[in-house]
């Protein structure tokens, strides 16, 4: 048996044993396929969002290399990430305080009952959640108040749409402070490119640093995904800071050398990107 | 209608519209399938080799990764390749001669038949093409003959299983220069990763320098892949060397920053490797 997921000229399939969950959420079809070879996957509108095999790789890149970017952050605002891998990251550093803005409560407790060592962040007091959705909470934040936010969000589509407008990425813009940074979905250079510029080109126009960088997740159609980030103040590959990188304990996938290959760029990928930020 | 390929826990399908050519040559099965998205598509033995959408990829990382490590090369040995697409980046660099070895003529004839833009490099006065068997004739080949040695071959079973026994690379490592350098087939880390561990250490106990580097092929299941460079002299990120990998015209996907990314190691692969190459 297969769990199957087509994005474009590509159907991945994935060998499961069962469907062992499935509920009809407010926001979404909410789905948990038990696995021999990648464990636990959770299943959103019908796109694999993460593995208990593979998750550490989208969760450590989305989390570390926006945090190893600032030079001392410590106030994060999550929006999204229900499943708690994101902020399992973020509270591996000690400084650090977060805000996260789940829409679907569901989620959480799907990611308590299937995905044990992923949700147990949510009794941590150095986090507080919010049910809610991330477009009004960051409207009615105060000015300047995030060192960095993350978007750990699914694509571009119904109930996460908003989390793809300019409206949005100003109000994040607003709510940082002037040194403040953010990453969000980034879609995918050989999968979907016209969806990677455009997101490129609303932040382009809002960021001084915007700056695209490489993940991989064997449960995604075309394995290789792209988040943005975008930076008031800070380089991505600025040494001095990456310093700190090669110090979180007990990673599993980032590290330095990997912060700095992520940003790297193909030539095919840099023909198609001339021009977009400055539009 | 989708051309359908399994490697463990991975199904990956491609999109096509037709098969339009198969036969069985002496030593495999040769198919090639028309995609809308993906152009030909070549599929030996049921593994897909190469589509004339990504093959650039596969082909830039195979040749100018090691050409670029290496100071000055002159004469390279390309075993397997039949397609022609490694020749073809091997041939832009203008003072450097091939000698090419394919087992298998009838990869060539389809080639040249489905694969324009790829095969016409066996025109090319710079290249000596030999019909054989790559083991055998490495074995006859002189001592210190060649800078590079490039294989590009199927994985290891069938015909091609001798191009990854410890013999053969004792005959490379043999017919190399001083300051030679070869780049194999390394098998995946997230799909295959003891396949991958037993060539680095084949690979660990004759040359100085081992280091996986990663490609991507968008046609291969789990779509990520390694190459694994064995160098006795030259180290694959010593900038002095790397000056010239951005000065290399026509590239879609190679350049200096891509290089050094390539060789970036996450961290639960590093805690695989450890050992590996010194036993």
């Amino acid at each position: 048996m297969y769990f199957e997921e087509e994005h474009g000229f590509i159907k991945q399939s994935l060998k499961v044993k069962e469907k062992i969950f499935e509920t009809k959420s407010k926001y979404q079809n909410i789905e948990v396929y038990k696995s021999e070879d990648l464990g636990n996957i959770l299943v959103l509108d019908g796109n694999a969002m993460m593995s208990q095999k593979d998750e550490f790789i989208y969760h450590e890149m989305l989390a570390h290399v926006p945090i190893c970017t600032h030079r001392e952050p410590s106030k994060v605002l999550i929006i999204g990430g229900g499943d708690g891998g994101c902020a399992r990251e973020v509270l591996r550093h000690c400084d650090i305080d977060i805000d996260l803005v789940e829409i679907d409560e569901e989620v959480i407790n799907v990611s308590k009952k299937y995905f044990l060592g992923v949700s147990e962040v949510f009794e941590n007091p150095r986090l507080n959640l919010t049910i809610g959705d991330g477009v009004e909470f960051i409207a009615n934040a105060e000015d300047k108040s995030y060192d960095i936010i993350l978007v750990d969000s699914t694509d571009a589509k119904n109930h996460s749409s908003g989390l793809f407008e300019p409206a949005f990425y100003a109000q994040a813009n607003r709510v940082l402070k002037d040194d403040g940074l953010m990453a969000v979905q980034g879609s995918s250079w050989f999968v979907d490119m016209d969806e990677h510029k455009n997101i490129l080109k609303k932040m382009g126009s809002l960021f001084d640093i915007v700056m695209p960088y490489r993940y991989e997740m064997i449960t995604y159609p075309g394995v290789n995904w792209n988040f943005i980030l975008a930076s008031k103040k800070y380089h991505p590959t600025a040494d001095i800071i990456l310093q700190r990188a090669d110090l979180i304990e007990d990673l599993k996938y980032y590290n330095s050398d990997i912060q700095r290959a992520s940003f790297a760029v193909p030539t095919y990928v840099k023909k198609e990107l001339l021009g977009i930020a400055k539009n």
